[in-house]
């Protein structure tokens, strides 16, 4: 059950920006584009493996089923998804696909993290705006190397005072993180553009959250079903509003 | 030019454990085997491989310069170690590799990232020992996941305050930390196996440290020539005795 505020009232059924020590961002598609890219990645994939895919085999479903499997081992990211990606190709055509064809999956998963950062709208001028009046904090999760090289070619950096890259976004980690930022879960804000990684977990540890939906969201991030109130806003642009700003 | 202090006089030559705030230890091949699995894959991989190798190729060199190479884009660790020994596989044999053997590549990395962790010998004791005294620190670079994965198995998570998983161990990075710690640099003792990455940038910054050699040494992290007076003791369990305890 999902009870979302309107995103029309904003302000009179925000917070006020005094009451959080902490405003903390997350990355992927709340700052910037990424899902779209994985899923342009995907459509390649598709259309270099599926020559060789015995008939009746859904080669998307099982790239899905891989990538879910290996995440405990291989984490969240680009490399581990160019990983799925080799794997998938081996498994689902019984080894027939070409090794050229897998050194052209390498190709896009390395082409992946050399790709320009686009960010979404109204985000500069959202941290500026926040970034005036309290502590700003980068939360992501996903491939290390790839995560800071996006956050230092963003343009986006100095508006934070700390930048955070974690293997998880759990109750776990988001206590240990609000500890290691010396801030209280209380006076803690989240704002991203998952349920499951950016609001839920927030809100477990009695902290805040907003979600700004993005129109694309990545399979693994999906929540069909949750007790909490959730606060929705349209874009990152409606924040400081609901922060009274 | 290397001078290194002789490991004979150890406690005379020594700093005392009240002169830090913070002693930090590096992981891979200071707490832990690391350079072992890496080098235990290579074998497999050249068994693998090099039946489809043109003659007159070198297959490890190859796989070294490629390495090399995809470490700005891809960064440290398994992850990274995969996707260029599957780029290798590709790039030497022309294509003509299987893709039966790319699977057994994929899964040979796989189980490096699953492999139980082995420690050093009188790790624990050190840093009982020392953790009696002072806050003690991990730094390691390499993937986020795989990393975090080997300090939660190892057993040795409760010596440390703080865990920092790092993109590159270079001065900017080692300021970046300190600062974070809340440690003044001329109070911070770093502990490593590599002159490169736990030595030279450390004292670059003001900072001590302390180099215990392991016997297997990453080409990439090999310095041969430095200016700088290198601490160097045989074995983990002797820093206690160089800092006076």
């Amino acid at each position: 059950m999902t009870d979302s505020t309107s995103a029309r009232d904003v302000s009179s059924n925000g917070r006020r920006i005094n009451d959080f020590d902490v405003v903390a961002f997350d990355a992927d598609d709340t700052l910037w584009k990424s899902e779209d890219s994985f899923q342009r990645a995907e459509l390649i994939f598709e259309q270099l493996v599926s020559p060789y895919v015995p008939e009746g085999i859904d080669l998307r479903d099982a790239l899905h089923a891989i990538e879910r499997s290996d995440i405990s081992t291989q984490g969240y990211g680009v490399k581990a998804f160019t990983i799925s990606m080799v794997r998938a190709a081996v498994r689902v055509t019984d080894a027939a696909v070409p090794a050229s064809v897998i050194g052209q999956i390498v190709d896009l998963g390395e082409s992946m993290l050399l790709e320009q950062v686009e960010l979404l709208p109204e985000v500069p001028q959202t941290l500026h705006r926040i970034g005036l009046e309290t502590r700003l904090v980068l939360i992501t999760k996903g491939d290390l190397v790839h995560q800071l090289r996006k956050v230092e070619t963003s343009g986006l950096a100095h508006h934070f005072s700390d930048v955070e890259v974690v293997h998880e976004k759990d109750p776990e980690v988001y206590l240990a993180v609000t500890k290691r930022l010396g801030v209280e879960p209380e006076r803690f804000l989240m704002v991203g553009n998952s349920v499951r990684s950016d609001v839920l977990p927030v809100i477990a540890i009695g902290g805040h959250a907003v979600h700004v939906p993005y129109h694309l969201t990545w399979d693994l991030e999906r929540v069909d079903d949750h007790e909490e109130d959730v606060v929705e806003l349209d874009s990152i642009g409606e924040v400081p509003a609901w922060l009274g700003l």
